[in-house]
């Protein structure tokens, strides 16, 4: 019987990549997803119907509001940029301590499971203004992780979070994934999609996904309103 | 203008001293509770009428389901102990990775609001079974505070939990709150209450207070269904 890992699946391109890797280094994935009060609830749609086509032996949509807590263009009504992204500053797409709280919903749910592998498709490139998406953030989590759990107290097993995107291109990862099989009609990237789920080909994630497809030499299969290349 | 604290408040005992603590050591505190599918939902219905009066500027109600996660006779149809804690063995009351998650919406909002302070009640000597109340884990927590958001990347301030009841007994935490004024008959505790939401007396968190009260040499102030101390 292959092990249990919990991966983090948006939908998105990237952590559908981080499910079908977990797949091939041998894990059982039980994917975990969050509605969080963001503008595109789309990808949550896709995400539910597409994890088990994905391998998924188990699929979680959290509910958490982090509109209360606001501080982000994804979560409040800050207009999301369509002018690219600015070197070294932090997007205003960045929604306080979302990683955080992700990972210790997953932490939560593998300590439950009896898994000790959690994926996240984290990026320190393309994000490298996120502070929660850089090595060392993620080597801290995983410290901490071995400290707030029952198995780090007994020693029974030791956690590690699996980044195996963090040190690639856009284009590096479409590569990856189509290696592994992943069809990436299935994936949904954009900040701001029409309400009929059609990405806006204007904001970072569009233009990052966009540049990644023009990079490896693949086109991107799906459908924009307009593409900004 | 005092500087703001994000208080992770639940009504109890503990949390309550932790906001009068909070207060004295000079800071606006921002009462952060919640709604996480416990069996008792009492102390949050306290907590909203009681933060205002106990000094916070603000208070967030989160909810959040970790029935869904399960793994805790507190968020599963486990039966809560009655017999007492044993020696060196981790409680079924432990949640999984529930500290993890409590503090890390209280560092999302923390962030949000320019607060760099937070505060949590928990308690090394009363709760040695929990591994997410250690010292630690804590310290742990602090570096991935400050690694995981703006202002640790662009260090304008650095992320402080304040942990003032980790090494006080139950005794020296009534103490503490009534030297500060803390009216007890206030705060809840129960694992297990009833309807009304009145003390059942026999769980372990009944059992702690109780002894706590005794050991200070004064009568605890809530009612209970029978105590067993």
């Amino acid at each position: 019987m292959s092990k249990k890992a919990v991966v983090l699946y948006s939908g998105g391109l990237d952590s559908t990549t981080c499910m079908a890797i977990a797949r091939a280094e041998g894990f059982t994935p039980y994917a975990m997803s969050f509605a969080y009060g963001q503008r595109h609830s789309v990808e949550l749609e896709k995400a539910k119907r597409h994890a088990g086509l994905l391998g998924a032996a188990d699929h979680q949509l959290v509910e958490i509001d982090l509109r209360r807590i606001g501080g982000s263009a994804l979560t409040s009504e800050t207009a999301v940029p369509k002018d690219g992204v600015k070197e070294g500053e932090i997007p205003v797409t960045y929604v306080p301590a979302r990683n955080t709280i992700f990972l210790s919903f997953a932490l939560g749910w593998a300590e439950v499971l009896g898994a000790f592998d959690i994926y996240i498709g984290v990026n320190a490139l393309d994000y490298s203004g996120y502070p929660d998406c850089r090595p060392e953030y993620i080597a801290a989590f995983e410290t901490l992780a071995n400290l707030a759990t029952r198995a780090g107290v007994e020693k029974t097993g030791c956690y590690r979070i699996h980044t195996p995107l963090i040190e690639l291109s856009k284009a590096q990862i479409i590569e990856k994934g189509l290696a592994l099989g992943v069809d990436y009609a299935l994936t949904h990237s954009c900040y701001d999609p029409t309400p009929e789920g059609v990405a806006c080909g204007e904001c970072d994630s569009c233009r990052l996904r966009l540049k990644g497809f023009r990079e490896a030499g693949i086109p991107d299969p799906v459908e924009y309103v307009r593409r900004k290349e």
